[in-house]
């Protein structure tokens, strides 16, 4: 099962997770315009996958480019950028790879030398993705005590990363180690990605799952079953504030409220040192018929009116530790997260 | 709109509340089987609303006998009794209602002495119980400021009671004073009663209303946006900690660490004296294909373990207040419930 792939024929190849858990389906996007409407569209998801799929969009808008002129191809490739930068504006990933892609056609010299470096580096982006998630669980999974039952929330997978995933790499490390009893997915409305993504990879996987609503998870805590809370990250300021996918705050409250702890697991390119704090973090609302139609039926009357933020921030000291390739920042604050994100 | 009412001919009339907002669509229910597969379907639910449900279903079974024999009419009843009191097992007022029944029954003479007094009485409980909602709302609404923003869990509204509501009927009242600028919905999964039922009963009453997933209340409340919240209860133990429908626990933790004010609107028929604390109350577990699949499709695996609580237990200290129609318990406790549950 790969999340994001690149055909050498020259095309990005994407599992389209909206048809999960019901139908793994892949799909060959040829053009920048399709791997930019996949974004949009949540074929794929999880911020890394997303950084991992725009420097493949970068990649093939170079590949795609007929001709030698060297100006003509940066031209085209602003353009990639600026249409891939607009698709969703909370995971700072996306920015991170497009940047890092515009850097190495910058340094590439012939058209033909830029085609080439911009596929290797895109190959490279995803290659050390994996990497990184499967540091991020090794380090994560020390965390963890034996027998754990962790609570997840949304989907930071295999399927939101380029593999292995953030925080359920944690979770997979972690049964590796012996140390896994049970995962309590969050069902995360309104996609339902924990529903449709998470329990499909654990089910894969042979982890014990439990799905619940999102409203349960307080009641679960109260009555001691849940020993840990892993989540993803989208976007984690300097301050190590961080945004994540709607509800993960709740859930940080509750996790504090009943003395369980709360890791977060990201890759350091989601750390955005530009960003000083969380209320600097631009959180994406969605189209309100996200919640308002569920499998086709309308759940509310008309005239009623929808909220639907994609993201919410957590402030840094509800996380227990933050968990990155480089290591992990207990106690996130800007001291720890600036070493973390400037190590070498 | 009626809720429930008694149709003369010898039926319970009932609006089939699985169908909305889509379909408004009465049932008449002729035998009391039909009555508890209402209640066990949730084509009527609420606490309020399954009381005066059950009430009219035993009123149903003393009309629908044949003859004039005393003893067998008792055996009669108390078959229907013991069926309606099968169907869910947390909301008291189910059972507070069948005790008063037969109560009425057991003190009635004839036969037909007990089918009039029977009807009777089902209808005093239905009226008693509308009176008791406006009654809780004046109390309710003198706690809510001036242009509060107003949080609700799942459907405390005239479709739980047999009209106006317990937390909406505050909401109605305090609408009536002004005091009303907006209230925020949770969809409440897995049935979705806050965007089926109380999103269509505001938009009815064109109160301005907004619709958001369970996970996103946290976030709401962390950015001001909150100013109170209030709920219904299904059971309301002695010492003031109650059952309401799963995820209100949460919700109150939520509330707590924002200091936001949590009320809990109630009739006295909802407190269970006999029930000492919220470690008596039973919660009932339903069927797992009720988060496992919406409207017709599966958002999880086969193997995914689901769970699915009905309701949860919050702590009387996470209450700013318990309203009730005899009046309000602030903090509430042993004391002041007693006061109220035992007051004339």
């Amino acid at each position: 099962m790969e999340t994001v792939s690149w055909v050498k024929s020259g095309a990005v190849r994407l599992i389209d997770q909206t048809l999960l858990p019901n139908k793994l389906q892949y799909i060959e996007l040829k053009t920048v315009e399709s791997v930019a409407a996949a974004i949009v569209g949540m074929k794929v998801r999880g911020a890394p996958a997303i950084g991992v799929t725009a420097a493949m969009g970068m990649a093939l808008a170079a590949v795609k480019f007929r001709g030698a002129d060297r100006e003509k191809l940066n031209s085209a490739l602003d353009s990639a950028a600026e249409l891939l930068a607009a698709t969703r504006p909370t995971a700072v990933n996306l920015f991170w790879a497009l940047d890092r892609m515009k850097y190495v056609a910058a340094k590439s010299g012939s058209v033909e030398n830029v085609r080439k470096a911009m596929v290797a580096e895109a190959e490279k982006i995803r290659r050390e993705d994996v990497e990184a998630c499967r540091a991020i669980g090794a380090f994560g999974a020390k965390l963890l005590k034996k027998n754990s039952r962790v609570l997840t929330h949304c989907n930071a997978g295999g399927l939101a990363t380029a593999g292995y995933g953030t925080a359920l790499g944690v979770i997979r490390a972690a049964r590796d180690a012996g140390k896994i009893e049970r995962v309590y997915a969050d069902e995360t409305r309104p996609w339902l990605q924990g529903a449709k993504l998470t329990a499909f990879e654990l089910a894969m996987e042979n982890i014990p799952a439990t799905l619940i609503c999102d409203n349960m998870a307080g009641a679960l805590m109260a009555r001691g079953e849940v020993d840990a809370v892993v989540v993803g990250a989208d976007r984690i300021a300097a301050n190590g504030d961080f945004a994540n996918k709607t509800g993960t705050y709740g859930l940080a409250v509750l996790a504090r409220a009943h003395g369980v702890p709360f890791y977060v697991a990201a890759p350091v390119s989601t750390i955005d040192m530009a960003t000083p704090d969380g209320a600097g973090i631009v959180i994406e609302t969605r189209d309100e018929r996200e919640v308002r139609i569920i499998n086709g039926v309308k759940i509310c009357p008309d005239e009623t009116e929808v909220y639907n933020p994609a993201f919410d921030v957590t402030p840094a000291e509800l996380a227990t530790a933050i968990i990155t390739e480089r290591g992990v920042a207990k106690a996130p604050n800007a001291n720890n997260i600036k070493r973390l994100a400037c190590k070498r």
